[in-house]
C-alpha cells in the first residue's frame, strides 16, 4: 500500500464525567473518553456520570475473573484416540506451562479446557496477559503449544491454529461460561431522591421495565447469554477512545442489567462477563490514546495487570453510566419523545 | 461538555484493493477503506482483493432482503386481551402506514411481527428506509406508531418503545430469521491455480478447515446463527472508515461461510444475514467520510436506497476478501508462524 | 421383527386434577392424565391444580397462533439465482396452496417462508393440519411441493426433504419466532391468601425466584428462548398418557414463565409458543389413548381442529400446575428438604 | 389419589437389532429395546443396525467424560461479597466432598463451577454418581451442601436449591461445555459397498447433506449446540424402554452428527455431550424395565457406574443407527416418497 494511500478516521470524541468508581479494582473519580459518531451518547453517559457523584462510594466495580483464551484443533484418528491423549495432555500441564513461559514475559498458562466431537480434539488454552488484553501473546503461546504437542504426540493431526472454540470476537456462550477477558460487575444503589429527581422514574418503573424488555424482551429475541439495553454503545465509544480492538464489542455486548426496588431506592448493577481491554499493545501507541490512558491513570507504574484492570474497571462503570440514563428515559414515553426533538438520539436500544 | 474536553480518535484508515464486485447491486473495481488499530488486517484483506482480480466478474454480491426495525412494548390485562387487540391491530396496517408516511419522506412500513408473552403486546415495525441506515427514523416512526395505538385502542399499557426485539446491537436469533439490515452474500470461484499460487491452499483443506473450525467448532462454541472466522475485523475497519454506527458490528458478525470444492476451484461465500449501513444519517457529514464515501461512489445521483446498497456490497466484498486470506492462512501452520514473525498479526480469529 | 419381540412399556400413569380451565379454547373442569416415572410429579400437579379451583375461572388457556411446519431445501448455481427462484415462488402461493389441496383434506398451506445462505434456498412451509399435530401431513405435502416446484423451476436441484429448519425435535429459535404448533398461555391470578395457605410463600418471593431462576440463571446456563423451571416434566407425562409424540417436548421445553406481585396477589403465567399436540394421528387408535382423551372431551363432534385446540388447554394448564407448585416449594428451603424426606422427589428442575 | 385412578401407559416396545458395539465402555452385540408411538422408528433403526454387524468392530462408543449437577443460588449484599465468599469457598473443596460423602454411598463431588451476576452467587456441583442418573442424590447432596455452606457463611442468603444453571431438562449451553450426564460418541467407518447397496447413497452425498441439513440448515434455525436430523426419537425410545427420566431427551438432544468421505467409505459419528441415563433409580423397579435391563446385560454385577455406562454405549449405538438411516434416506428424494407409501413414517427430523 502506497504511503499517500494511508489516512486517518477521526472519531469524534468527548468526555464523560466524571465518574465516581470504587471497588477491588480502583477507587478515584475520572472523566471517561468516549469516541463515537453518535453523540447523543455523550450526554445521556454524562446523566448517569451525574449519578455516581450522588451515590456513596460512586459506583462500585468488582473483578470477577480474568483470562484470554486461544483454541487449537486437533485431529486423531478416531474419538478413543482422541480421549486417550487428552487425558495425556490433562497431566502434562507443568510442560505446557514451561512452553509458554519461554514464549512470554506476561503469558502465564492457567487452565486447558477440551472438546472431543467425533474424531476432532479442540484444546482451549488460557492465560493470564498482564496488562495487554492478550490476543497475540496467547496466539503465538497457542502456536508453540500447538508445536509441542505434535512433537510429544505424533498421533496428533493439524487442525486448526483456531478452532472457533476461544472464541474470538464472535456470538458465543463459551466465553461467558469459562470466561474470556474480565469478568467485571458495575453495581450501585441510588437513592429514591436521585431517582425521582435526576432520573425522573421510579423503583418499581424500573424494575418492570428492565424484567420486560431486558429480560424477556431479549429471551423472545433468542437473544444468547445478553439481557441489556445497549452496552454495545458505551463498549465501542470507550473502545475506540483507549486504542481497544473494538472487534472485541461482539462478546463484550454480552451482559446482564439487573434492578433491584430497595424500598423506593434502586439497586443497579451490569455485569460484564466478556470485557477485553488492555494498556498496552496494539493501537496504544498513538499520541491520543496515551495521552487517554494518562488521563485515566492506566499508565501509571503499577503491578502488571493493574493498569489494565483499572481500565477494565473504568469501562464498566461508563457502560453503568448509559445503561442506566437510557432505561430511566425508556420508563417515561413523553420524555423520550421530548428528548428526541431536543438533540439528535443515540442509535441504540 | 466544554469545548476544549471535545477531541477525536484518529484511527488508522488504509485502502484495500482494488476489489472487484460485480452483482444485482453493484459492478465495478474499487478500493475498499478499512480503519483499524489492527494494522495486519490489511495485508490480509490485500491479499483476498487480489484473488477477486484473477476471478471472472470478481465477487459477486447478491442482496436477498432489506429493512431496518423497531420493537415496542405493550402491557394488556391479560393474554387474552393481548391477542384480540394483536388480531385488531394486523388488520390495520394500510392505517399504521399512513402514520409513518407523515413521519418521514423514506421511512415505509412494509411488515408488522408480534410476539405475546403473558400479557406482553410485542410488535415488531419494519421499515425500509432509503439510504439511511434507518435507526433514527425507524424510532421516531415507532414513537408515532405507538402513540397512535394507545390512542385507537386504550386498553394498550406502555410498556418500552424498545422492547428488545428489534433488536439493536445485541446478539439474537430474531435479526437473522426476520431480518434487519440488509441480508447480502458474497461468493465467488477461485479457479484451482490461484487457490494453489495465492492461497498457497487446496479445496480439500479450505473444505476441511471450513466444516471443522467454523461450522462445528462455532457449535461446540455455543455459537448462535454464525459460523464464520473473523467478519467482525472487516465490519469494523469498514464502519469506522465510512462513518457507520459501529456497534451494529455485534448482529452484522453474525455470518455463515460456505467452502465447496468445484473439481479443485473452490466456492467461496459469506452470507451476512444482518448488514447495517447507510449512506446518509448520522457520522456521514463528517469530512473524511463524505470523502471516502465519494471514492466508493456511494454520494451519486442515484434512486433512493442505491446508496446504500452499493455501500453494502463494498462492505460484504471486503468481508470475502479477508475471510478468505485468514482461512487459507489457517490452513497451513508453517505459513502462520512465518507470516507472525514478519508482521504482527491481527488480532482476530 | 417377529411376534414375540413386540412388547409394551407400561409406564405408570395417573390423574391429577380436576384442574378448573377457561379461555378460547375450552371452559371446563377437567383431571388430567400424566404419566411418569417420576411420580411424585402428580402430587406436585395436584397441589396446583388444587389452586386452579380457588380462583374464579381458574386457569385461562390462549391461544394465539397454530401451525405445523416443514423446511426442504434446495441448491441453486448461485446466490443469485436462489434470490430470483425465490422472488418467483413467492408469487406462486395460489399454485402451492392447490398442491397441498390435493394431497390431504385437512393441510391448508398459510405461509411460507424463506432462508438464503450462499446457494442454498430455504423454503419453509407452515400449514394448518385440523387435529392432528400434522408431522405426516406437512411431510407429504411438502414432498408434493418439492416436486411440484422442481418441475416448474428446473434450475431447483434437490437439497433435502428436510432442511432442520422446521425445525423438528430439536432446539432451535426458529419455532418460537416463526411458529410451531400451538402457540398458547396459561395465566391466572392467585388470591394473596391461597398464596399464603396452599402454597406456603408470598408474591415477593415467587417473584424475586421466577427473576433470579427463571430468567437470570436460564440466561447465564446460555438457554435459548427458555425459562422456566420443569415444563418438560409436565409434557412428558402429559404427551404419554395422550398419545403425543413425545419426542417433541424438546421444543415444547422452551416456554417463560412469568410471576407478577398484584398487592400481594400473584399473576402466574406460561407461555408455550411451540406446543405440539394432536388429537389424531399416530398412537391416537391405543385403546388406553382412546380413554383418555375420551375423559378429556378430546375426540367428540367438533370443528376441525377444535378437539386439538382443547387438547393443548389441558396441556398448558397441567403445565401451569406443575410449574406453579415446583416454584413455590423452592421458595422455602424448608420445606423442599421435608418434601424430600416424606416422599420421592420428581427428578425435574 | 384414589387406587382406580391409577393405570398404564402402554407404548408399544420392539427390539432392534442386534447392534455391534464395541469401545471403551463394552463390546457386545445385542438388540436394544425402543418404545414409541412412531412405529417407523423400528425399521429405520434397525436398517442402520444391519450395518453394524457389516463392520469391523460394529460401531465403536467411546466415554469422553461423565457427571450429574445441580446448581444452587445464594444471594450477597454485593458482586464484591459474591466473590469474596466464593474464593473462599473454592479452597473449602475437601470439606464439602465430605458432606457429600455422609449423605451418599455413590455421590463423589468433582467438581465446583461458579458464575456471579450482580449479587447473585451460583455454585454447579458435579458428581459422579455410580450407576444412576442421579438426579436425586445430586439435588440430596446439593441441599446439605447449602445447609452446610449456609451455616459456615452467613452472609450467604437462601435464592433457590435450583439456580437452572444445573440445568436439568432444558435447553442450554452450559450441560455441553461444562458437562452433564455421559458425554459419549459413536462412530464407524462404513465401507463403500455398505453404502452403495445397503444404504443406497454415496459418500459425496452423505457429506454434502449432512453439511447443508445438519450444520447449514441448524445454523439458520438458531439451533443451539445442535446439529442433527432426529436424536430425539432415538434417545425417547430407548429411554421409555429402560426406565430413564424421558424429559432428559430435551439435553440429550443436542448433539453433533459429522459425516467424512473416506475414498469413498464413509465415517460416521453421533457426539452425544449430554446423555443423561442410569441402570438403578426411578423407573427401574418396574418388571419390564428389569427384563429389559437384564436382555442388555446392564444389571450384572461389575464396578460401580460399568451398567450406566454400557447402557449408555447402547442408547448411542441406537442413536446412530437412526441418525445414519434417516440421512442415507433423505439423500434420495424418490426413496423417500416409496418408503412413505410402504409405511407410515416416523414423524422425526
Amino acid at each position: 500500500m502506497s504511503e499517500h494511500e494511508q489516512d486517518h478516521a477521526a472519531i469524534p470524541l468527548s468526555w464523560v464525567g466524571p465518574v465516581r468508581i470504587s471497588g477491588n479494582v480502583m477507587d478515584d473519580e475520572l472523566k471517561v473518553p468516549l469516541a463515537t459518531y453518535e453523540t447523543p451518547l455523550w450526554p445521556s453517559c454524562g446523566r448517569g456520570a451525574k449519578i455516581t457523584r450522588l451515590i456513596d462510594g460512586g459506583v462500585t466495580c468488582t473483578l470477577v475473573d480474568e483470562r484470554m483464551t486461544r483454541s487449537v484443533l486437533f485431529t486423531l484418528d478416531s474419538a478413543a484416540e482422541a480421549v486417550r491423549v487428552r487425558d495425556l495432555i490433562r497431566a502434562e500441564l507443568p510442560a505446557l506451562q514451561e512452553v509458554v513461559g519461554r514464549s512470554s514475559r506476561f503469558a502465564r498458562l492457567i487452565e486447558v479446557n477440551s472438546e472431543i466431537a467425533g474424531r476432532l480434539l479442540v484444546l482451549r488454552f488460557e492465560f493470564t496477559s498482564g496488562d495487554a488484553s492478550g490476543h497475540n501473546m496467547a496466539t503465538l503461546a497457542a502456536e508453540n503449544l500447538m508445536t509441542h504437542l505434535m512433537g510429544v504426540h505424533p498421533e496428533l493431526g493439524y487442525g486448526s491454529i483456531s478452532a472457533n472454540y476461544c472464541t474470538d470476537k464472535k456470538v458465543s456462550a463459551v466465553n461467558g461460561i469459562l470466561g474470556r477477558g474480565k469478568h467485571i460487575i458495575a453495581e450501585a444503589v441510588i437513592p429514591e431522591q436521585v431517582v425521582r429527581e435526576r432520573l425522573r422514574t421510579t423503583a418499581t418503573r424500573l424494575v418492570e421495565l428492565n424484567e420486560r424488555k431486558n429480560l424477556i424482551g431479549s429471551i423472545l429475541a433468542g437473544s444468547l447469554r445478553s439481557a441489556n439495553a445497549h452496552y454495545a454503545n458505551m463498549l465501542l465509544g470507550f473502545y475506540l477512545a483507549t486504542g481497544q480492538d473494538a472487534a472485541n464489542i461482539v462478546e463484550g455486548s454480552q451482559g446482564i442489567t439487573q434492578v433491584e426496588d430497595v424500598d423506593g431506592a434502586v439497586r443497579f448493577s451490569c455485569t460484564l462477563p466478556n470485557l477485553i481491554v488492555g494498556s498496552v499493545g496494539n493501537g496504544k501507541g498513538l499520541d491520543f490514546v496515551e495521552a487517554n490512558l494518562d488521563r485515566l491513570g492506566c499508565r501509571a507504574e503499577r503491578e502488571p495487570g493493574d493498569n489494565a484492570r483499572r481500565l477494565a474497571a473504568c469501562c464498566a462503570a461508563v457502560v453503568w453510566c448509559g445503561e442506566l440514563s437510557l432505561l430511566a428515559a425508556q420508563t417515561n414515553p413523553g420524555e423520550l419523545m421530548a428528548t428526541h426533538v431536543g438533540i439528535e438520539r443515540a442509535g441504540g436500544a
